[in-house]
C-alpha cells in the first residue's frame, strides 16, 4: 500500500474544508489555536513514518489522552477496571451527568470524561509513592511514541483547570457513590495534565501502533498488553471513540479511533499501522471536521477498514 | 481455517452453559421453547456448510429480521434513509420511549425497535403495490438464503400481535413526531410477521454470506449492496446490533453481530464467512447467554476478530 | 365582597393583552377559534352570578374535562384510585412518556394526560352496562352545572381523535404496564369526546361551586364527595392543575386551578365561590395568557387567596 | 380553637409510631439521634405557645434553613431571585442532577438543593462585607424567632461537610453554567453551616408566624415581606416545601410547610399561627414519618387547611 500517495491525495482533497468548523472555545487557551492547519501521519509496523501537513507541530492532545490512561491502566490492573467503568457507547455528551445518576456513579465507558477520571484515579492510587499519576502517564506516553521531548503545556493545563467546574462536578459526583478513592482536586489536576500533553501527529501515529500489533511495540518488541487486550482496547475505541457519533464514525470510517478537542484524532488499521490527523476546527460532536473527512477518504481509497 | 473442529470445539465448551438464562416470556409463545437446545453453523463464501448441534433446526428469527429489513430498506432507498432514522447507538434498552421523546420522533438507529417499526413502514410505502412489505421481505430472505421454504410462524406471530402495546406506543409516537406515513395497525402487523419469520442457523449464517463478501452474494454473484454500503452495514451491526450491549460484546466477541430475543444471533468475518448461533435462555441485554459465549469462544479459538 | 365590580375591574385591566399568545394549534378545529375573546364568571354559594365580556359563550373544556372526570371516578371509587395514579406534580409537559416510563406506567397525576387516560378507563370499567363513560360524564357534569343543554362538540372530538396519536402513544404503553383494562381505542375514543364538550364560563363556575363548599352542590344540598374529599381535591389542582406552570401559577394567583389549552381556567375561592375565565390565546405552558393574568389580578384586587 | 386540646388529641394519637421510619444516616451526627423522639408547638398570632411532647428541644433544622435563606434574600433582593431558581416543583429527588442539567444550571426552586445553594450564593454576595452570609442568617433567624441564643452546631456542621459531595457536584455544575459567583468552597461551607442549625418547635413555630401575619412579624410589628410576597412564599411551601412528596403532602395536610431530613416540619395556618412538629425518623421521601402524620391529624382534627 503506498501510503505517501494515499496521504498526498487525502491532503489535496481536504484542503477546501480545512479551518471549517469551530475551534474549542471553553479552554481559553485552546481558543487561541490558529482554525487553518492540518497535518497526517501514518507510522506502519516497519516503523516508516509517512507525513502530509503539519505531522510534526505539537497540539494539544486533550481526549486523546484517555486512550494512554486506559492503556496504563489496564496494563497494570487488568480487568478488574471494568468493576469501576463500563464499556458501553454512552449515547449521551461526553460531560453529561444525566446517565452518571442513572447509573449510581459508574461511568459507561472510560472515553467519557466521567470514566476518563475514574481512571485517572486508579493511576493516583497506583503511582501515589512513585511521582505520581501524572508523571507515569507522561513516561509511558515518551516509551509509546518513542520520543523524551513529550511534555504537557502548562498554559493548558492552567486555562483548562480554571474551567474544569464540570468535572469537578462528575469527580464530586462520583466520590458521593464511593466510586472516587483519591481527593477530587487531585483527580481533577491530573486529570487537566494529562489533557494538556502535547504531541505531534508523527508522535501519535507512532504511540498507537502498538494496538495494531497485538499489543507489542514494533521497533522495541516490549508487550504493552496481550494479543486478545490489544483487540478489546481497539473495540472500545470504534464504538466510544468519538464522543457521541461513535456510530456515524464507524459506519463513515470504519477504523478504531480516539478524538480530542484539540482536533486532533488517532486510528489505527489492524496488522498494519497507527494514524493520525489534525486539525482543529470541529464539528458539533467535538470531533475535527477536517479530520474525520480526511479519515473517510483515507479509507475509501484505501480500501480498508475493520469491515 | 479448520471451521468444523473450531465448531466442534466451541460447541463442547459451552456445552455446561446451555440452558442458563433466561427464555423471552412477554411473547407467549416463544415462552413454550425448551431451553436447553444448541446450534451453530458457519457458511464459507465458497458456499462450505460447517455445522455443530441442531443447526438446522428453524427458530423464530425475532430482531435479527431488523438486519434484513435494513438491507432491503437501503437497497432501496438508499442513504436517504438516514433522514429518518440514525445510526448511533442507543445506551438504552430497546424499546425505550425516553430516548425517542429527546430526539423528536427520529430513533437512534435501525436496531432498535422504533428504528425497526420506521424501516417497516418505508418498506409499507415501498411495496404497496407489490404484495406488501411481509412478502417483500420473505422473498428477500429466501434468495439470501438460498432455501424458499422459509416463512414465518403464524402463532408466533400472533402472539407477537398481542403483546405489541410498548411497539404500538412507539409507533404512535413516532407518527406525532410526523415519522411514520403508513397506519400504525399496519406497520404493527408486518413488523410482527417479520419478527416471527422462522429459521435455522444455517439459513441465517448464508443469508449474511453477502455481507462477508463485499455486498455481494457468492454463489449466485449478485450484488445486494455494493461494496462500501456492505462495510458500512458491518459497522452498524457492530456499534448496534446487540441491543445495549453492543459495547460489550464488540469487547468481547469483536464482529459485527445481530441478535434476536428467540435466541438467535447472526455474526460475520469480513472475507470469510457468515456466523449463527442459536440458544433460547438470554442473558439480562438480550443476547443469547450461550451463543454470546459460544462467539467469544470462536474469535478467541480462531484468533479472528475484526480488531 | 362586590364580585361585580371585581369583575369589570378586572376585564377593564386585561384588555390590552387580550389576544396575546397563542391559540393552540394541534387539534385543528381548536385552531380555528378566534384569539381575542374574553369571558369570566364567578358563581357564589348563593347562587349569584357575575358576568364580564363573554362569560356566556360556550368554548372547548378540553383539559378541565380531566377535573370532573377525576372527581366522578373518586366519587365512585374513594381512594383506590391512588393505587393506578399518584398525585405529585409532573414537572414535565403534560404529555411526556419519559416520566411514565421511569415510574413504570403509573402516571404522576390525573391531570397530565396519561392520568385523564386512566381515570377514564376507570369510568369505562364502571359505566360499562350504563350507557358509557362519555354518557356519565356529560350527566355528572350537567347536575353540577345545572345546565342539560351541555354537550359536545362533535367536530372538535373528530379533529382531536385525529390528532391523538401522542395520547394513544401513552395509552398502549400504560396497556404493556397493566395499567388499562379497556381497550385502547375504546379509552382515546371517550377520552377525546370529553375534552370536546363545550360550555360557558358561568357554567363551569357553577359547576365548581361544590368544590368551594365542602362537597356540596350549595343550590341542591347534593353531596357530592365528602368535606376531606373537597379539600383534596383542591390541593391536587392546586399542585398539578396548571401543567408544568402549577409552581408559578400557586405562586402568582394562589387558588385551586384547572386550565385547558382551549383557553378556560377554573378556579375557586374556599367557602366563597367558583370562577371560570376563558381567552383562547394561550402562553408556552399552555395556561390561557390573558386568563392566567386576570385571575393574578382578581387575587391582588380582591386581597383573596388560600395563603 | 382550643389549640393546647388539639395538641394532646394529636400526640396521644401518634404515640404508637413515633420512631417508625428511618432516622437520617448519610450525615453520621444526624444518624446518632435517638428515633423515638417527638415534639409539637403552635404559636398564635398573639404570641400564646401551645406545646405537646420534646418542644423545646433543639434539633438540626436542616432543609427548613432553606425557607430562611429564600426569606432573606428574597427580603434583600426582591423578585430578581427568580432569574436564578425556579418556582416550579421538581417531581424528582432533592439532589438530583438530572433535571439541573436539563435547565441548563437554573435550579427548579429554592427548596431544592441546588436551589438553596444558589440563595446561598446570592447571601454570601449580598453580606460579603458585614460578617457573611452565615452570620446574617443567623441574626435572621434569631430575631424571627425571639430568641439570642440559636446557633448552629459545629458537629454537625463539620459531618455535613464531610459529606458533601453530591452538593458540591451541583454547585460546581451550576458554576459551569455561570450560575454561582461565589467559590463553590465557600457556597458549600455557608450552606453547611445553615443546614446545622439548631432550633427547637417552639423557636421554629414562632419564626414562622410573620407567614401567617402578612409578612409581619406579629410581636414587633416589623415587616419582614409585604403580604403579596408571603402569600407567595406560603404558595411555594405548598408546592415544593417538602421534597418530591408536596402533593401527596398537599393533599393530606393542606397547609404550607417545609420539612427537614432532621426530622422537622414548620407549617403554618394563614391568619391564625405557625406549627413546628419534630420527630427524627424519616419516611422514604426525606419527610418526619410521625410528624407528617400529626400534621395530617392537627388539619383533620381542626378542620383547617388552606382548601
Amino acid at each position: 500500500m503506498d501510503y505517501q500517495n494515499i496521504l498526498d491525495r487525502v491532503h489535496a482533497a481536504v484542503k477546501p474544508v480545512i479551518g471549517s468548523g469551530i475551534v474549542a472555545s471553553y479552554i481559553p487557551e485552546l481558543a487561541k489555536v490558529p482554525a487553518d492547519q492540518f497535518g497526517i501521519a501514518i507510522v506502519d509496523l516497519a516503523g516508516n513514518v509517512y507525513r502530509a501537513g503539519a505531522a510534526d507541530t505539537p497540539f494539544s492532545i486533550q481526549s486523546i489522552s484517555k486512550l494512554f490512561a486506559l492503556a496504563l491502566a489496564f496494563y497494570r490492573e487488568g480487568d478488574s477496571i471494568w468493576t469501576r467503568v463500563g464499556r458501553e457507547p454512552s449515547g449521551n455528551p461526553f460531560n453529561s451527568l444525566v446517565q452518571l445518576e442513572q447509573e449510581r456513579g459508574k461511568p459507561r465507558n472510560p472515553f467519557i470524561n466521567a470514566g476518563a477520571l475514574v481512571i485517572t484515579d486508579m493511576l493516583l492510587t497506583h503511582y501515589a509513592d512513585d511521582g505520581g499519576a501524572g508523571n507515569a502517564l507522561i513516561k509511558f506516553i515518551r516509551k509509546l511514541a518513542d520520543n523524551n521531548d513529550i511534555s504537557y503545556d502548562r498554559a493548558v493545563a492552567a486555562s483548562e483547570q480554571g474551567t474544569a467546574h464540570r468535572n469537578a462536578a462528575m469527580a464530586n459526583f462520583m466520590k458521593s457513590f464511593g466510586n472516587l478513592n483519591n481527593s477530587v482536586n487531585e483527580v481533577i489536576e491530573t486529570y487537566c495534565r494529562n489533557c494538556a500533553i502535547a504531541m505531534s501527529c508523527v508522535d501519535l501515529a507512532r504511540a498507537v501502533t502498538f494496538l495494531a500489533n497485538h499489543g507489542v511495540v514494533p521497533w522495541s518488541d516490549e508487550t504493552i498488553v496481550d494479543a486478545s487486550s490489544a483487540k478489546r482496547l481497539n473495540a472500545l475505541m470504534l464504538t466510544c471513540g468519538t464522543y457521541d457519533a461513535a456510530g456515524d464514525f464507524a459506519f463513515r470510517v470504519g477504523l478504531p479511533a480516539k478524538s480530542g478537542v484539540g482536533g486532533g484524532i488517532v486510528a489505527l488499521i489492524p496488522g498494519e499501522c497507527g494514524i493520525c490527523v489534525w486539525s482543529p476546527a470541529l464539528e458539533a460532536s467535538g470531533n475535527s471536521y477536517a479530520g474525520s473527512l480526511a479519515l473517510e477518504m483515507l479509507t475509501s481509497i484505501s480500501g480498508r477498514s475493520v469491515f
